[in-house]
């Protein structure tokens, strides 16, 4: 029998001249209760190790295609012909046999709730067909893909092979220079050996969680917060101890009081514009919860996603930058203000904890991209990140002046709302009556999505807040979408609440 | 006083104005003693908010620059004007105060003696001046740089800004499916469902292991095996289970006597040129693997990083294609074929254990690139990889034979030998007196480094075992590398044992 044997295929050979067997069985080549020829004899003729043609036959005794009896030679069976011309190679390759039962086989970590919300968000919903005010994205109309091209270019031609290979896992040299020295420009003191490129700053929060935390730490935050910091530190073992949020952010004076009764193993932070809420702590809790860390031995998580996006009114000075003691770990990131899909965030901080960081990510992903790493370089050092942020501030300024417009004119008349001097969102709260959720199930049916409050809070969610992102809509959508919201509002205060928020399916909508 | 103010500097307006009086009070301007401006005018005449000012002389306070009194104002100290001269305007900022004192502050995790050993490779080594044989990193030489160029044009050019924003958690569309398809023609069951795109193999590991090992779980692995599996399923918590490997890979007959009398969570197979032993898992025992999977309900972790870089025989099939039961978990990349430096990998499995590793994923580093994975996209749909497959195969099947004339010419009688049919590395069994760490040391000071067999073992090291590595080594470095390690160890034969190991300081070299 001719099999046409390819030994270049990505089909290894065995299965070659099994599928070749099926299919002279099919064509009638082969008859039932045909002998097949011996393993011997056929491996030379086909020029193949015997072993191959054995591994051909075991395939298809295995399937019941074929029988074998000792002594005696391989066989077409008898029985199985239907199913055989019915059903291709792939299924009738064996009987059915015991699957394997998943179910109970999970970590008790991936038991968690956290896991179970972060399923929910299985499938990132691409939201083409919508106005969003969910997410924290950037606008991706303003990406500076022309400007990034020439850097991804420099980057690929001159650096030769290097940003190919394995890079440092503490990440691209010349980066780590970068960022260190942007840092002392606003007063911190780090050099580059103070420094990890990690991939964005969700990946320094894992790190940083499974560095520090053990099973049954505790984790002082912002109530609401930011979820992926919360998933990271309560995947890492830790129970969190919601501190309360206000206009001037952290409520350091709680936190004071916490310190008196507990221990938190470290205090997680968002001072600049702070998720949800658009906060920024004040300059007068920046010193106090500094003062707090150094009398208590306090690790602080300062995570500044956004700092560089203020457009109002001037800079507060980094945790970071008044930190000479080493008590801060400062995490940052490119995917608010310059391009998501680069995957690059950083975190600065103490020697010994970058170490630990550094043994972490060896172990998480050996290396971020050194070819994303290079061409972020280059992209910096040609002044091209200072020229885009001067470009988009103003763009997010004006979103923001429509935002609060829209807000003023449209929402119910007890709404009250943030006004951050920067960043991509800001924080509603509605009337007590009215429920998120609900107006969320109402409001994307008109096409229009944003993030439930509730998502945010680890402790004691307020039903009736959100939190609305003007990152990636146009001014026309945000005239639109929030006259959408603010309308729907109204109409529910003047009804009676039912109780459609049970129809809603939270994973049909992006967390955060 | 006049200070020139820079809205635009990334140094905030308060340290700006801070540093206008220091150097003020340096040059003389303002002498000890002298009256700072009131807040309220001096920001009037700046044009910037009272707090603004007011947060400048908090510095300057805290640093004991200048002096307050309530009611008289703010006044240059008398005392500390050396020290201002003397020191930067940083270090003089503020008087010290107590350090955070990181020890102790680490996790459990932190300490285990898996991290110890990966924060001795803080630094990877760059090797730039040394014959290494060290690493398991493909010929940077043969990079295609030049086709990958092309790919990347097309995706920055061609897909829109989708590729600079968040991609979908679980990988590129396109590539999820040309992954499946692949795999599909190696005769695997498998959807674009069935996959998950991760930034390298390693990344998968660290996500398997979290997903499915609680504290306390056993992993049964491959003795000796790769070390980045080891530290991911440690760092989970689980215990290892050590099997044995010989010249057809895992000993299948020994896990069957464990699976008597244990029970562990997953076993964990190199089943293409293990690493690092070069062995290939027979047909007869894949077969029997899957056996036992079925049986005991065991989830198999097939980790294939090099399957496709066979130069030698037949292919064998993968587990995953044998296994129609959704036991096995396979983990493959694009480090060791192509180029690490994208650092894709993807792991296939059963839809239940993908939605898991997506959830961990996002907790983790939310996506990986979309631009590196369109990029290779493209590069693999136009058939680049495959050619790219063609032109390496000869290149390492010549540097294996090299390899294989000097251990036969060069080394020491009764030193034995893999003869893997692919892969990058073979592994070797010198004569037993002698200690592979104190070759190394002694070859290392020759210019020639290698991995060290113990660095791969969970349990009772073979300390006259070495992986030489020839995936990054040309030709003549082979000739020369390899005579300098055989005649070293021919040397050693010939002499006394001594104490030098103890010399040999292990950080200095890198771990695979």
């Amino acid at each position: 029998m001719h099999v046409p044997l390819d030994h270049h295929s990505r089909t290894p050979v065995y299965l070659q001249i099994k599928q070749a067997v099926l299919e002279a069985i099919r064509e009638g080549r082969l008859a039932p209760g045909a002998r097949l020829p011996a393993t011997r004899e056929w491996a030379r003729q086909l020029g193949v190790n015997r072993s191959t043609v054995a591994m051909a036959y075991d395939e298809l005794l295995a399937d019941g295609v074929v029988e074998s009896f000792v002594g005696r030679g391989t066989f077409v069976a008898r029985q199985k012909l239907a199913e055989v011309a019915r059903l291709d190679e792939r299924a009738a390759r064996r009987t059915p046999a015991r699957k394997m039962v998943w179910e109970g086989m999970f970590s008790e970590r991936a038991q968690s709730p956290v896991v179970e919300s972060l399923l929910d968000l299985y499938q990132v919903s691409t939201l083409r067909d919508v106005i969003s005010f969910s997410g924290s994205f950037p606008d991706a109309a303003s990406f500076p893909t022309r400007e990034f091209r020439n850097s991804l270019h420099f980057a690929e031609r001159t650096l030769g092979d290097e940003i190919y290979r394995y890079g440092p896992v503490a990440g691209y040299e010349r980066l780590r220079e970068y960022l260190a020295q942007r840092m002392r420009e606003s007063g911190s003191e780090v050099t580059a050996e103070n420094i990890i490129v990690t991939s964005g700053s969700q990946q320094a929060l894992d790190l940083i969680a499974r560095a520090l935390i053990s099973p049954g730490d505790t984790v002082a935050i912002e109530n609401p917060t930011y979820p992926g910091a919360m998933t990271a530190f309560a995947l890492a073992g830790a129970r969190l101890l919601p501190i309360p949020v206000d206009e001037d952010g952290l409520c350091v004076d709680v936190l004071e009081n916490v310190l008196k009764v507990q221990r938190p193993k470290l205090v997680y932070v968002v001072p600049s514009f702070q998720n949800p809420t658009g906060a920024c702590l004040s300059w007068e809790r920046r010193r106090r919860l500094l003062a707090l860390a150094r009398e208590h031995n306090l690790p602080i998580v300062e995570d500044d996603y956004g700092s560089h996006l203020r457009f109002d009114g001037d800079a507060l000075p980094h945790l970071k930058a008044l930190d000479d003691t080493e008590h801060v770990i400062y995490v940052s990131n490119f995917s608010k203000s310059l391009l998501p899909g680069l995957r690059i965030g950083w975190c600065a901080a103490a020697r010994p904890v970058i170490a630990r960081l550094t043994a972490f990510k060896q172990n998480n992903d050996i290396t971020t991209s050194p070819l994303l790493q290079a061409a972020l370089w280059d992209f910096c050092r040609r002044k091209r990140y200072e020229a885009h942020l001067e470009k988009i501030r103003p763009i997010y300024r004006a979103r923001r002046d429509l935002m609060l417009r829209r807000l003023a004119e449209d929402f119910p008349a007890e709404t009250v709302w943030t006004q951050p001097a920067g960043g991509l969102f800001l924080w509603v709260t509605l009337p007590p009556s009215l429920d998120a959720t609900e107006l969320l199930y109402q409001v994307r049916q008109q096409g229009v999505v944003f993030s439930r409050g509730r998502l945010f809070y680890s402790d004691n969610p307020k039903r009736n807040t959100l939190r609305l992102s003007y990152g990636h809509v146009t001014l026309e959508q945000i005239e639109r979408g929030m006259r959408v919201i603010g309308t729907t509002a109204k109409a529910m205060l003047g009804r009676a609440t039912g109780r459609t928020a049970e129809r809603f399916h939270s994973h049909t909508v992006p967390l955060v």
